[in-house]
């Protein structure tokens, strides 16, 4: 969390973090700034001491509310390097240079945020040139922020929660649209006597979120049949639902303005499941009750993956692990931490040299699946775990897991 | 345009450009792609030849649907990387390095995406080191990305129109509510008997968008008063509208899911306006209406800038180019280009070295202003103009500039 920054600094040799950006879509710096509303900023932390935020002059009133210490630009006088400068890689590496001299960053720094990379990386290798004062450092493995972000303090997990929450009801009320239709023949019809389509179900999901704050920057997986069978594919708009057929919903939205995510998999069979789905689906739910009921604080997140792999061999069906190019069978990793964004650490995940290890404070998803694209099938359960201080696990995830909704 | 790509690498002596990661948040990779919906990926470009998708398995169905040559991760063998180093970066590289080979890239070649520097960086850093047929280049200036981004195809105009429609028919529906209130004394009432506040003005502007397919991904400004006076003040939601008092909305949102943006201004006054505010309102109205008629194909965006700032000068304000630390007055830039970015080129705007030219195909913001907190009033006014193919310039923004918003 946060509060381990410091100490994450000291392990690595880091005198100082920087992160630059603004808070849009760059997770790192909403952490660091607790969520404001900023299009661009230089935080520096050195260890030790307070954390300090350059920002731009027209937003001064977001920078103050973040509580940090602040100043402007204007104050590090950026307009006088930006003129003295024909070049823009040359001037912004030597107003950074500036701004970190004046802050007194020294030694070992390492460098965040998410950034267009053929703009920014010439100007931090750049400074890394111009900076006798500085070392510029990138260690392979997880950042300090990697591993701060990966345990939730309790206030992120209220906030993960309170998403999730929100996210079941409105999934409660896309299936009590669902169970309003109607078949006829192999068709589904709705309340208005119109063919419902997954494009409508998407309509209807996007609106409950929203109605509840929340906002799913690249949609939800709504996906049938033989597009279901393919763990990524959002599902075709136009296509119509039709009964007796696995509905893969995978919904993975956050509070508006960016902010926690919460991620959850259901699947359904919209009249009475075809034997062969309802077998699948009982696989799918033993492994994951299994992966679940077997976690353990201290333990590799890849351990579960590969479990899930057994499990599933043991069962009878194919597993990544074995083939790469798989397509039958279990063909995705088991989870991933979740928070500021969708995928984060501890990765429960190949490969076998993944070294993420679940702790306390860790929440992650687990979320088996089998596909079948030769028949059109694909099911998927995914739950957000949540493993407390005192080493045991909460599932944040409730909503029920019930295959069938009867139609009218 | 896309189109333009061949040419623009050509100019720069590129053999090649590669770009990184998933579409979202990714304005690049979604450029390229022509906006699939993928979460990771390697777009390869070489000059001359049809460009190259490679993708995660789980993502075939959106990889296809590209219409772009594609390969697999599966196919490249990213396991064996993956499982043979126990360092990502080293292992990453590794892949990277035999997907280009594979893909019979060699020369000079630059990278793209908008990624997490920290992991991102050493892994193309290291790209670099162990790959002998290639040399990384990052030239300072706009990349061929950015010139390609800056002229506009007519469909990628026609994305940006639409969304404006739709962008000025929720403000549209924002003032309609606004006109449904009623003056108390100082206090504005809602048609339900309640005090008004900025955060139900942005709620029912959201819920506007939304119903129009359109989202704003960090909010909109609806600010009033001091909070209007600095320019990039979101307004504290819980804050009550007044009449008499300046109110800034800028809204910028874009198609759900990524894509084309749009971006305008208004500024209101509940009731009758204040003469001191309906001077200043006529000030930067005249401005906005004199750089518009103005424009230029083969002008630099600079001169607009500086002709803003000569424009309010005359009229008697500070502004930003004889002080950076301004706050009262003229206090930003005039306007900068739109597309899958808010902020694009050409940029009209300081420094003085900015070497961006307005050409036809250019789609960019004029949106002059004045703020005062001495005095608690700031006035706004943006447009979107574009460059047409024949030289000529279309505002694509017909919202009415009205000041005052009589009460019920």
């Amino acid at each position: 969390m946060k509060s381990d920054l410091d100490g994450l600094m000291s392990k690595r040799g880091l005198d100082a973090v920087v992160v630059l950006g603004g808070t849009e879509h760059n997770p790192i710096m909403h952490y660091v700034t607790g969520g404001a509303n900023i299009s661009s900023g230089i935080y520096v932390h050195r260890r030790g001491r307070p954390p300090h935020l350059v920002h731009s002059p027209i937003e001064r009133d977001q920078a103050v509310e973040t509580g940090l210490e602040v100043s402007s630009y204007a104050q590090h006088g950026l307009a006088k390097f930006l003129e003295k400068e024909t070049d823009e890689v040359t001037a912004r590496a030597a107003f950074q240079r500036a701004v970190l001299e004046t802050l007194g960053v020294r030694g070992r720094v390492s460098f965040f945020g998410k950034l267009e990379l053929s703009t920014t990386m010439p100007i931090v290798q750049r400074l890394g040139e111009i900076s006798k004062e500085i070392k510029l450092v990138f260690d392979g493995g997880p950042s300090v922020f990697d591993e701060a972000r990966s345990t939730k303090e309790p206030s992120e997990v209220d906030k993960i929660r309170s998403v999730g929450e929100r996210c079941q009801d409105a999934i409660g009320r896309v299936v009590a649209f669902l169970r309003s239709c109607k078949a006829d023949g192999a068709a589904v019809i709705d309340p208005e006597g119109k063919k419902a389509t997954l494009g409508q179900v998407k309509k209807i999901l996007r609106a409950e979120l929203m109605r509840r704050g929340l906002v799913e920057s690249m949609g939800s997986i709504v996906a049938m049949g033989g597009e279901a069978a393919v763990p990524h594919n959002y599902g075709t708009d136009e296509n119509e639902l039709r009964i007796e057929t696995s509905l893969i919903m995978d919904v993975f939205p956050s509070e508006f303005g960016g902010s926690y995510h919460f991620d959850i998999t259901r699947t359904f069979c919209l009249g009475e499941a075809p034997q062969e789905v309802r077998k699948i689906y009982q696989d799918v739910m033993e492994v994951q009750m299994d992966c679940i009921s077997s976690l353990k604080v201290g333990e590799r997140g890849w351990n579960y993956q590969n479990m899930a792999c057994e499990l599933f061999e043991k069962k009878g069906y194919s597993t990544l692990r074995r083939d790469e190019k798989l397509t039958e069978g279990y063909v995705h990793n088991l989870g991933h931490g979740i928070g500021l964004e969708v995928h984060e650490r501890p990765r429960l995940a190949g490969p076998p040299t993944n070294t993420d290890v679940i702790v306390p404070g860790s929440v992650f998803t687990v979320e088996p699946g089998l596909y079948f694209p030769s028949k059109a099938i694909g099911v998927r359960l995914e739950d957000v775990v949540y493993a407390g201080e005192d080493g045991s696990f909460e599932n944040l995830t409730t909503f029920p897991k019930e295959l069938e909704i009867p139609l009218k």
